[in-house]
């Protein structure tokens, strides 16, 4: 086949091939390198078309597109929000994504994004973190031990140091399932029975939860001075994890404001609450952590250049690796105003008349 | 492999499967079915979630995305229009689209639309004129011969009775190619060295010129009265085909009104100058056609509910066709909270740790 002749072919990442990939590169290195993706993007972000998600609720959840582009690329990311659907078996949320070429506006990967997104939501956690946590800290608690646990566990240990884990679920098998999950990494992992437990001496609090519900998953009291929060289960209208008072103790630092003062912790401030862009911290323009004593806070809702960042990444590694199949996605006729004569001539390859 | 095991499976329509489909339904009879599931969305427009599509302009075209919900299903399409493409032997329009279950979120249909789209572009134009074109009309012009204009003719013969054609276009090749494709299917022909000799005589013009520019395809004087015009070509900011005074002796029928407003022939007129929606029509609300004088003047853009309709259509055929590939798309391990979890068992599997 010539190249010509593969003009309609899309490479495709099929979930399969994600996990090979990952396993492949190693869930440490994937996360480290796609980090250095994810930061890169953030340092260029004044170049990003943006624009807060395109969102279609209903009763039971939401379809979400996230569409972005630098003037070179353009990657979007369709992603689900079903709580209910762990009930029937199914993932709560679902993703995949694409990444195109702005100059051709032909598709250049597909790729499943469930996978990718879990690791780009937990490389961000720890980017702004390095830029946020205490120095040298070493001890996280992580609440809520569900499918994004163990990714923020490792990039952070990849990324920032950390390598002591304090876990605590509402549901205690969540907590054991994690700590088996993580055995043999290097962390010393405590499994706590409460989050007041999980807080003690941690430097870094990392909250993960997943009901779709205003919950407080860590009070006031439970906040020392000092300590960088990383807020990551709170993420869409309804949904949050901080009691409003921590919020008021803390800097806080945000992806995108737009969408942040809609989907995170912050929908608890008023809309004019000084919040700080991260992409500003990564570009050197302003700081980030200042003092010992200050209370740091990634509200984390997850922002469509990271998506784009890990469409990147991945889209970099094909060639590398062949984990990937050719999908027969865009129609190329040989002559490219025929496109009624390509089905003419398939039918005619095979016997049929159109 | 178990049921439950396949809720990683998208089922996949490629360009390939897409063209045998058409082929073993038949165009003339893929074209009056899905017209009909666009009429019966037309009729139901009040409960679709509509939205203007969401557009990422660049220097050399667009990306975009169109979603929709009806609130059981969610669709969108994403599409690129890019004028230069031809000149490197690529497509100027390429699309691709997904239907989803809004209940969990999960797609439910990935498939090629490049040729949907030219098949869901000509239907909706053969509905418009069942209800707008004169009384047993027979005789179409086709101004612009390129890629949509075998499917216009195909679909108004199938739905409103069009037999006789009379072809023009800037480059005799694509009228000659056009009428080629055409021959043998129950057409009398005429290819035209003009425009103005094009309509002679016709009772629908359809014009669905490519170029990228306010053009004048038709002058008033080009046009009698108790013509339907089928204005196809211009769709989207800057691109035009008709003279500003035939709009204004004509009864406008568009699909979505804020879009039509940006993209459609009506971009030369105010903003507050009366149209009338299709879906009105359709829905038995208003009158189509009212007189033999009356112009009548479909100005279409394509709209998200088309494309809804058009997977709809898709999906129904998959079963008894067979006609798709299992796409491994949905990460769904065996345990909803546990990707991590999945991940280091298809380590195990192959003897990689993570």
């Amino acid at each position: 086949m010539t190249t010509a002749a593969k003009l309609n072919i899309v490479p495709f990442v099929s979930v399969d091939s994600m996990m090979k990939l990952v396993l492949a590169i190693g869930v440490e290195r994937f996360l480290t390198e796609l980090a250095a993706y994810i930061e890169e993007d953030f340092r260029r972000w004044e170049l990003f078309d943006k624009t807060p998600r395109i969102a279609s609720h209903s009763h039971d959840g939401v379809i979400e597109l996230m569409p972005t582009s630098d003037g070179r690329l353009y990657g979007f990311k369709y992603v689900n929000g079903h709580p209910k659907n762990t009930r029937e078996g199914l993932q709560t949320v679902t993703a995949f994504g694409v990444l195109a070429d702005v100059g051709s506006g032909y598709p250049m990967l597909l790729t499943e994004m469930t996978i990718l997104t879990a690791l780009r939501t937990a490389a961000t956690s720890a980017v702004a973190a390095k830029y946020l946590a205490p120095n040298g800290a070493r001890t996280m608690a992580i609440i809520g031990n569900g499918a994004q646990s163990e990714f923020q566990a490792i990039a952070f240990k990849a990324i920032t140091g950390i390598d002591r884990l304090r876990l605590y679920d509402i549901d205690p098998s969540a907590s054991r399932r994690c700590a088996k999950n993580l055995a043999g990494m290097g962390f010393g992992i405590t499994i706590c029975s409460s989050g007041q437990e999980a807080v003690e001496g941690a430097e870094v609090i990392t909250t993960v939860t997943a009901d779709k519900q205003y919950a407080t998953i860590l009070t006031d009291n439970m906040v020392g001075s000092g300590v960088h929060i990383n807020a990551v289960g709170g993420d869409c209208p309804g949904k949050t994890e901080l009691h409003r008072d921590i919020l008021l103790r803390s800097d806080i630092f945000v992806e995108f404001p737009p969408q942040t003062r809609i989907e995170g912790e912050i929908q608890q401030l008023d809309p004019d609450h000084p919040v700080i862009e991260l992409w500003q911290v990564m570009a050197g323009k302003v700081a980030g952590r200042s003092s010992d004593k200050q209370i740091t806070l990634f509200d984390s809702v997850g922002f469509a250049t990271e998506d784009f960042s890990a469409l990147r990444y991945v889209r970099d590694q094909l060639q590398a690796t062949g984990l990937y199949e050719e999908l027969d996605l865009l129609a190329d006729p040989d002559e490219p105003r025929d496109l009624f004569g390509m089905l003419l001539r398939a039918g005619a390859k095979e016997g049929v008349v159109a």
